[in-house]
């Protein structure tokens, strides 16, 4: 990775340093343009817009998640209210979730436009990275445009900034795309024959390859990096959020610490128990969400749109983690609410952990085009991943149902749970493998290399073959 | 970047898919082992460490810099006493600053030490992932013990907690690295040695380079693209910081609207100007802020100590940058705070800029190790990189003097400042080289190639002289 960016920018140095040395001393160009044939018009530096995207993708997985925190701090301010109501937490959030649901999938959306335009474009330069940044600013002001919509259903004020926003957006990206794609390549051609009119040398009119700032592959898929850069920043951002507010929250007041605890720190600390039980089981259950997305992609080679549709609301559903990991806590031990909050928890995680199951599927039904072909035999990596993919969903709904015939011991049993899975996680492989040899000996005691055969003749196989009819 | 984890991946799985025909049939393992002579042991499943990397890297730039908020969120309450005590704002700030930077450098010390940790391996597994995992989640919790001690100085406990984390992940650190890097090698040519016992065949017994899972270079410095990780991180959530506060705090009430707007949304939202701007000016300015380090680093191949020690000094200021936004628009206009609060963050902006110019001298120092070939001449390419540099150093202090002087206008000079600073980035190519043909016209006006005789012999400029001589 480091070899080919290095190469990238050494090339495009390459052809800076023969730009400058060639707008003073003409003879030496037809030299420098036979050593480097790249661009040789105007714009002056263009970058690998690697970095740019990795940054644009964090942006953009920040602002999609945020929203959730407006869900997460309304429980705080009603935590009075609710104590005498005992209302269900359903009818509370429902409208709060709603919002957080539709600006996740409307920034979603900004960013799988962004995927596309960046698709297009393969080199930037200055003024575009900045352009870029502005398109951001413009995105990370989009939910807040939302919520304003959603809390004052009858102004059109915020209708009218959220187009505002969108329209802008399209019409920078619009620009950009303009600018690079369709008038660029005539730009640099014109210039070239003014060039060479003015200048008067050389029959070397090579005409250099105008395709060179973009590419333009208009059904190509997603891209895996991006997607991988979008969830990690996602993840990452989820994992997180609950320490924001524990360390906001739960360092105690030196002054209460005096009063009611006679200055003992440990027990004052130890009120708040619950609560870094809570950050570590919602730390735990989104780094090993992410530790199998990651498990996931290392097999896919391209995200269909599919795909990344099943990612997105995957990605939707771990957003909500902190907040219902923060209402289990919430609640005094035993009660109704704790039971809903512990199983809406387990409804989450098994949606998050779903999708990911189904972008698997979704690949295998596309598997010539998404999956690395050593996949796709079906061998024990293939049941390995599928283990790791069902894990968590199998995992929730056990939990689910635990809850709902064991109502009074749903917390304890939710902490089990959490407790478990990294164990199962680091135990998998041998499970399957002894499970696999169990099917093995069950299902074909006689010929052990049954579902070895290959099913799809595919040329890897070719060379064993050759060696076993040797042998 | 693809190419090349894809081709790391499939070898990987190449060998994997060997290793399952191995287990079963031993007369085609010595073929198989002459296809790809990888790793033959028993730890099945390695991966490129890449996406593992990037996300911590993550989280770990997200927990350096979330130690902001309770220092932001402390304005907040004090709001109302501000008013009446008319205090300084330094001398209120100074413990709660001093508690972010040092949880700050502590964090960036882990990360560090996690950097240095991952030059070692190369390649990891799944144990190593989930073990990776719970190293993160306690370096998450780092800030949190250190904001407890900063906060009962008198009491043990913070200082356990925290020297139990330390230690926890330093047991983690080097477990991985011992079973690593000194049994491993040992384990897998004693596993070889018994498996080629126990089979029997195969005179091809073929040392497998046991140097294939890590490598080890201890004087090496930071590796570019980690750095360049962490610091997107750590500008992506500051830039995202404001916009967590505006998502929560200033969607007006519906009751409220009612009844001091008279129903009009859009005079409510006037109320909140200023915030707004705050939000655009902090957004830009830190993007702007990535937008030089993003250029500094195209120019970077490797980063010293020193280097990544003043782009820990520089982020670290940068960190700082919501906080002093928000301050600007908390006190009344032409008040002595809110000169205070400008001038802060001309200061903070000031410093954040110097440290970057300082990466770029450090960096000039070593230009060696440090630096791509062609930014060591000092030709047109330098001159600009160094006004990119030095542009927000000396914007800040331009203001920071203005505002001395014209006291009373210090808001609008700021905002102009930040309007303003956008556009003079995008006209800096043009500037320079008009200063730059200024220069020459002045300076030597008599032979104009004087600047672009090589101060060093590189082989670079050769072929140049060649062809001028021959011309």
């Amino acid at each position: 990775m480091a070899d080919n960016e290095e190469n990238e920018i050494i090339e495009h140095h390459d052809d800076e340093e023969m730009e400058r040395r060639g707008t003073q001393r003409s003879h030496s160009q037809s030299f420098l343009e036979s050593v480097t044939s790249l661009e040789n018009d105007d714009h002056n530096s263009t970058q690998s817009s690697h970095r740019l995207l990795a940054y644009s993708d964090a942006l953009i997985a920040i602002i999609a998640t945020v929203m959730i925190l407006p869900v997460a701090h309304t429980k705080f301010q009603e935590n009075e209210v609710k104590q005498e109501l005992k209302e269900s937490i359903q009818s509370l959030l429902t409208t709060k979730v709603s919002v957080y649901l539709m600006t996740f999938l409307i920034v979603t959306v900004a960013w799988a436009a962004h995927v596309r335009l960046f698709q297009v474009i393969e080199r930037i330069d200055d003024t575009l990275a900045l352009l870029n940044l502005a398109c951001m600013m413009l995105i990370t002001f989009l939910p807040y445009t939302f919520s304003l919509m959603a809390a004052f259903p009858g102004s059109v004020l915020g209708l009218t900034f959220f187009c505002a926003c969108v329209i802008v957006i399209g019409l920078i990206q619009s620009y950009v795309l303009l600018a690079i794609v369709i008038f660029l390549p005539y730009i640099s051609l014109s210039i070239k024959w003014i060039w060479n009119k003015a200048v008067g040398d050389s029959g070397q009119v090579e005409d250099t390859d105008p395709v060179l700032f973009y590419n333009y592959l208009p059904s190509e898929p997603l891209s895996k990096e991006r997607v991988e850069a979008f969830s990690d920043g996602v993840y990452a951002i989820v994992a997180t959020l609950l320490i924001l507010d524990i360390c906001e929250d739960n360092v105690p007041d030196p002054f209460v610490v005096k009063k009611e605890f006679n200055g003992s720190l440990l027990s004052a600390l130890l009120n708040y128990g619950p609560e870094y039980l809570a950050y570590f089981g919602s730390f735990a259950t989104v780094g090993l969400l992410w530790f199998t997305h990651h498990s996931l992609f290392l097999h896919v080679t391209k995200a269909t749109r599919l795909m990344g549709l099943f990612n997105t609301f995957s990605l939707a559903f771990v957003g909500g983690l902190p907040l219902v990991y923060q209402l289990t806590n919430e609640f005094p031990r035993g009660s109704r609410n704790e039971l809903e909050a512990v199983q809406i928890s387990c409804v989450i995680i098994f949606f998050a952990g779903l999708f990911q199951l189904a972008i698997w599927i979704v690949g295998l039904f596309n598997e010539r085009e998404t999956l690395h072909p050593y996949v796709r035999y079906g061998g024990r990596e293939h049941a390995f991943m599928l283990a790791k993919l069902s894990l968590y969903p199998c995992v929730a709904l056990g939990t689910f149902f635990s809850t709902c015939v064991l109502s009074r011991f749903s917390a304890p049993i939710f902490h089990m749970m959490e407790i478990g899975v990294p164990f199962a996680f680091l135990l998998l492989r041998l499970l399957v493998r002894a499970g696999l040899a169990l099917l093995r000996r069950l299902f074909c005691p006689v010929r052990p290399d049954v579902d070895r055969i290959p099913v799809e003749g595919d040329d890897l196989q070719l060379p064993i073959n050759d060696s076993r009819n040797l042998g």
